[in-house]
């Protein structure tokens, strides 16, 4: 049986892999949610029919939304993930000795639930005695917990569905508010290559709300063009100025290292260009 | 109408394009040549089956195939590009004014017509007066000119079909000869994620044949992965001992500028274990 | 290069045909019109994303909508084929030597065009001294030419676009009085397994118009579930009733004979209750 | 998500169909066993990756390898399925008040046990008192029961994996030995589209071994081209010949009736063509 799943990632572009069997459907109360059994990348969470996150490839984004933001800090305690319901970005959080909370602001029960269920390597983390897991909407969490948080991990959807108000500058004024003073934000800003308009935007907002606002990219096969954007909006810390010297090797981490702190915020000409509009 | 391309990057996964018309089809002496119009990429060459560029992200490959060991060369005057017939990395050769020629070694003359024919903006350097475009097996055009060239461009497709001789270890011995005594030489090396094997012992190999060994990558969208290897040998000059101060900013790059020549060496540590095999 | 034509023939279901390259791609006045060259089928006429016509099947469409109707008629001498612009029902009328004339009315020219360019078999009696092409509106015509024609054929596209009026009352009391008193119409009425409403509509309305209404059916590999049906509404003749040794025996066809002439009304059950709704 | 079931019915032609979620998977003893919820057909089985059954349009299939069989013989009582594990020949059988027995000789008993559990309408009759489940090779089945049964229905995959031997003569042979003197076979015998040589070989081969030998189509859309035939071997009756008045009307059915019974050997031109190779 040929039997392929295929997630349109712009009208005119996709990919396309070849399944094993469907493991999971269900539509939740914000979302449609499937868990596939994918030959190339192992398990796929599917989230209205764009994929979230594969046993295969998890780690580039997990760690790269967790560890830029993290290792900038000098001393991160408290710490908030808005979405990121499978768990990846708290397992790469609780890293991190210094960590004495995590939060989990996740929209979706069932999301978690599902993670626990198929990813057991990814969600394995949220039975941590440091993780307090709230199946709240993040944008509530937020206002409702002030001056709280030492980093703040947005680890959303795409900006349709649940997920839209994730990329408005109301929310990051709210997360300037519920960071400390010394606080540090990331988002997962979608692709260089398909969202130019939309990361122009975010980084205008986040630009307007800190001091400090960087891209960064990472490589993520699964998910569009290949290529993933983080914007970091800082109120102290500058990723860029940290001593390298004093920066943690997390343990276990496939990606991330001291040595990429700062080279992936080198970014390509065109994703420079995309940050002013130069080019479009 | 539906009318979709799909690539099987491996035998599990791949991409799906929109396709507005085919514009051409020839089976070639060496290989089968299309070219089709596609609506997210624009023209699209394919060989084999498999994609080799587009219209929309064919600066990314060019550039990163070409400037790396251009820039690392303090003079660089004779160059050679193996493969390279859709005139890509000639062009980009072109952006350095040390340049006295740039021979294009390329075994089918049909790939030159097409990408004359359909890509003008790639091939459009071709006939610049310091090109020198020879339609022949690069593996003997090496082996017939020893001891001539500063740099060497190994702009091959897929280790399958014409190219297999090009990923292999006397062809990296050829080129050491083919190369001036401070010359350098690239490869593209294809995917981190599914070639692992094919890095490895390309690696192995370039390292019992020249003193300096790097490895490096670039995001391609439409490459398989969407994450893409280069390898570098090097009689003398090390890409990362460069003088920051001294690279050249090359004209008109929308990938490259000096500022990424470092950190695009800095790899993830999945790409770094591959080549030593550890976590296979 | 994998390259697949896939025609959504419902929203969930379709056909998918390897290409050899496209042919032709035009947005006319009316719809969009691709030429393709498949390998299984030849080539294929495409209007608005929906196959209308290939040359290894186009034989069984063109007969069928064309030999009941005819064959049932005496003596037809003047033929009106709506629609048709590739010219095959136009082919099959003229294999009755009685044909003194047959008008094409098809609204958009440049379907006879490409029909004339990329499918000579089938458009190669447009030449044809006794035909007469009139490029309009199908609708336009019939009002025109009052108690003219011994025979109609409504050799449509789908029900949207441009055709929408043909599967209309008002359109099958224009063909009644455009039809002489002994005249006889086919239209081609979808598939019985996904347009069961439309049919049973189609042949309401028929009934209500002309004395003697039946609907019969012919298996068509690239249209919608393999099995077309078209409906006959008839002043005077009844196909059911015909001398079967007076019919004649088309020169040429591959799909009709006399032996099939009355067997294609012998509806399976399923097609039969759509007639009535029952079992909806 | 989208999800579609591609089956290549030939190298370059198939059918793709938007799945719900795939229900079991299973490589048994003999084939691989998918079952899978489509939008448009319902459950779908599916062997060594081929359609065999679906719940909306398995009627046409199991009443039409039944029941031209079963009503031209005058008194069915002994009655065999070779193949047919998911019950739906089995469940036509028995819509004949004078059948005393039926066998089913099913090689692989996970196919009957899928379609118990995930096709209950059409292995529903199964647990009929006079149904005789035999897990075992039908061609040894035939050779231990010779003139034992009135009809033989060879109800098989297509001829590639555990089905080859039930193609060839010899099987055929078994089969007439199987028979009483009066016994009548039908086998499926693929699509008049793209089996043409294997048709006209079998057709041939019955042809030596029956001295009555027939071939019947019916119009299946989830089936290779839509079209399929059924060929018939019988030592006496013959289809063509019953007394149209003492035909059954068998209960339930939704694509046989009588009216049918002889309409559906009215091949058209091209399918008498294959028989004898003309125009091939």
């Amino acid at each position: 049986m040929e039997l392929w799943y295929t997630e349109k990632q712009t009208p005119n572009h996709g990919i396309t892999s070849k399944i094993k069997r469907t493991l999971h459907h269900e539509q939740t109360e914000f979302q449609k949610l499937d868990i596939i059994e994918t030959e190339q990348f192992g398990n796929m969470m599917v989230l209205d029919g764009m994929v979230m996150t594969t046993d295969q490839d998890e780690f580039v984004y997990h760690e790269m939304i967790t560890h830029i933001a993290m290792n900038t800090h000098p001393n991160p305690r408290n710490v908030l993930v808005v979405g990121g319901g499978d768990g990846g970005a708290i397992r790469e959080v609780l890293r991190y000795p210094s960590v004495e909370k995590a939060v989990l602001a996740e929209i979706d029960g069932k999301v978690i639930e599902a993670a626990q269920n198929y990813f057991p390597k990814i969600a394995g983390s949220l039975t941590d005695a440091r993780v307090d897991i709230q199946v709240t909407d993040g944008i509530q969490y937020i206002a409702e917990n002030k001056n709280k948080f030492d980093v703040i991990l947005v680890d959303s959807t795409e900006p349709i569905g649940p997920a839209i108000g994730l990329f408005q500058k109301p929310f990051y004024e709210g997360i300037a508010e519920a960071l400390k003073e010394d606080g540090i934000m990331v988002a997962q800003t979608e692709s260089p290559w398909f969202n130019r308009d939309l990361i122009r935007q975010v980084f205008q907002d986040i630009s307007q709300v800190f001091p400090i606002t960087r891209l960064y990219t990472a490589s993520i096969p699964t998910y569009p063009s290949g290529l993933w954007s983080f914007t970091i909006g800082s109120k102290k810390y500058d990723p860029l100025k940290v001593d390298e010297e004093k920066l943690i090797s997390p343990l276990g981490t496939r990606y991330y290292h001291p040595g990429i702190h700062r080279s992936v915020f080198q970014l390509p000409i065109f994703v420079q260009e995309l940050l002013t509009g130069k080019g479009e």
